[in-house]
């Protein structure tokens, strides 16, 4: 089985225009998808923002839920929480798991855009469970990780499309969802790939 | 295939002592959920609280997307917002289901306890395509849907269950794998049942 790490992106990212922006880190992204990789097995969840300003945010967050008065209220929370690890670049959180886990791990993106050359589902499933090597599933916060990103992906996961042509799902949606069909239990007892 | 709804419940739910409560509606909540409603084809999203004061502030939301000024510089967001309705008690969202389709719905509820009785997502996801009944999915804030909720249900869905044992994800992310496991079209197509 693969180590698997996510890291929520909020540089470099795209706006609704294509235009190359930076986005702000919100609580509930920290809370939300913390939660979703507690649940997932993940082996750690990276804030990545190059705005220092906003470090400290996210570690006082991480500080309230896992030593402060959070942890007596929400023990629960606290150990969520405690996967989160707030960089300034995607290449800091690479070489963070390069690191801790002896190799760098593979990249893994997604986007609500279909394309050429996109991996299954199914088949990155197989992928986790077989490999050894660390891997990396990046989500882009605002309108999607930029393409200089993408370029660089190992494998490029194919949209999440429901029975609709409607694709504006949340981030926080998004990581819920592509850690379940990638990572949950019944999904592959259901549907063995 | 079933018209398919879903209500987020703010009250009667329980809180971590097990005693029922009513919560606060969160912005963020009728964002998330109507968008995930939206991508998987739902007919309909209630937010459930008896609280009146609440009414209007969910119906700004509503105006604000749909018509006011989210409405030109998003407004694939209004398409989402345009599903929600609030109501102040889970019969009103079933009195206008049957309204609106000339059947009452089937109850179908979720908690993150595991124990008797409990569907998979597979037959319920049968069931979704088979029926032509509507079907209303309920959701509870907090720390779930309290007992006389849980024993009115037609369907009792298994807990979404990770590799871990870990269930405390965020509601909107359990909206999200719940709609996703029950009607993304790659699903079925992966895991015929």
């Amino acid at each position: 089985m693969s180590p698997v790490y996510c890291a929520l992106v909020h540089h470099p990212v795209v706006d609704r225009q294509g235009e190359e922006v930076t986005t702000s880190v919100t609580n509930l992204d920290v809370h939300d998808i913390a939660r979703s990789a507690r649940t997932y097995g993940l082996w750690g969840y990276f804030v990545v923002t190059p705005i220092e300003a906003q470090h400290p945010v996210v570690r006082r967050i991480v500080d309230h839920w896992c030593s402060g008065p959070g942890m007596h209220r929400f023990p629960e929370r606290g150990e969520a929480i405690a996967l989160v690890e707030v960089c300034p670049a995607i290449d800091d959180a690479i070489a963070a798991i390069t690191a801790r886990d002896g190799r760098a791990p593979r990249l893994v993106v997604t986007s609500a855009k279909s394309g050429q050359g996109r991996s299954s589902y199914a088949d990155e499933a197989r992928r986790l469970r077989m490999d050894t090597q660390p891997t990396l599933l990046l989500f882009g916060t605002g309108h999607g990780l930029s393409k200089q990103v993408l370029e660089r992906a190992d494998v490029f996961l194919e949209p999440i499309q429901g029975p609709t042509d409607f694709n504006h799902l949340s981030v926080r949606a998004a990581v819920a969802i592509t850690l379940d069909r990638l990572l949950a239990p019944q999904r592959r007892a259901n549907n063995p790939i």
